[in-house]
């Protein structure tokens, strides 16, 4: 199970008055994730989204390991742990660049819909790719 | 020239570790500003867009006068200032509700778009009720 | 288990180019839901923070039942479901008002932290209100 | 006057349902060219703050000239425009780096502020450096 990497660096806005990223921010750098992902698999999801193909979440999970700091760059470890008919599972962890610590983990479930926003079976053709 | 308010309540999220609420913030008070101003002249944005004109910002302008807080309820002014053939500004000051300080004040031009996102003149039966 | 409700309408900024809700965007409503069942037992979290304790979240879940748009007004309802010595979980379910359409549920877990951001067992006071 | 840039790709989570990203999100791309600006002449804003020295934003504005898309890479360039006493701005264009179109152009205006949140002048040793 290959695991693809993109890096971040924590931007101001993604801070709170904790003095750290916010929780819900984790899941947009888990969507950065699996948008290299997909892009490095030669899938980008802009263009799966020109052919009516969307994968909306249908699931997330996050557990807050340690907390981030602005300016801090995180490396986001994304792989694929699950590939069924008409869903599909990215793991991810979230690394702290400069000292390794492990930052938060989690996942994401996602459906296939159409044009038409309903759900469909993973097209065979991207089936192949993910697989 | 009349003002219409909607308030909010500041969100951890909208917070900074600098323990403010994020300048880019009061841009999306301001959106819920003339959200409600449109709708409580009958004109729901929402409506708006299913008849596939489109209203984006073109120009925004915003002065910070004093801080806003987590939990802090704010007062979102907001009136119409210009209306031209093809473009719209919306003035808006926000207020904190309990010592009723000035937090901030600005504006936004926006342009109207049809289906084709091209700019087109702001239909007359708009018009007449932005008047 | 009592239930809270807080509510709040889908801002602009909240939607994605798929025309719904972005899904990180559903725990920054559960962080509203929980800032308002504190506020209600009589412990706002405002205050908390000014005595130094603080509530990072360490776990987060989410289903996405239905999608919600741009405008909708949604019932945020928030109960305690776990309180162990040293942490504090919420769980939640997202509503759309004019349909009752269950749009979304999940829980956070939350640890409790002193002034140095060390875990602490929470306070006997607050577990009072919080039972 | 010297011109630093940084890159940016268009996360999903900053579009909004009219398929652009979303206006405010151009001053966070903003806050994003200062960082980097003042990392590169020796001034990483998370040190000054550790010396309490704080930049808030006290006056914002952006001209939208083109509208960017999910996963398009963005070009934040940044430049000192205004030394004053007390006080900071930052001019900065957005350019799009496949096809160089100018996306948007703005500037922000910054207090110094010490410990207490009281305006002081800036710094000398900064001062020199931002020269």
């Amino acid at each position: 199970m290959r695991t693809y990497e993109v890096k971040t660096r924590v931007r101001y806005q993604e801070t709170d008055q904790m003095g750290i990223v916010y929780y819900a921010n984790f899941f947009v750098y888990f969507e950065m994730g699996r948008t290299e992902l997909l892009r490095e698999l030669g899938l980008p999801y802009s263009e799966l989204e020109k052919e009516h193909i969307y994968f909306p979440v249908i699931e997330a999970h996050c557990r807050f390991r340690s907390p981030a700091q602005y300016d801090d760059i995180l490396i986001i470890q994304t792989s694929i742990s699950e590939l069924k008919h008409a869903t599909l599972k990215f793991n991810y962890t979230i690394v702290r660049e400069n000292d390794r610590n492990r930052i938060a983990e989690g996942f994401t479930k996602l459906a296939c819909l159409n044009v038409n926003r309903k759900p469909i079976p993973i097209p065979e053709k991207l089936k192949k790719l993910l697989q």
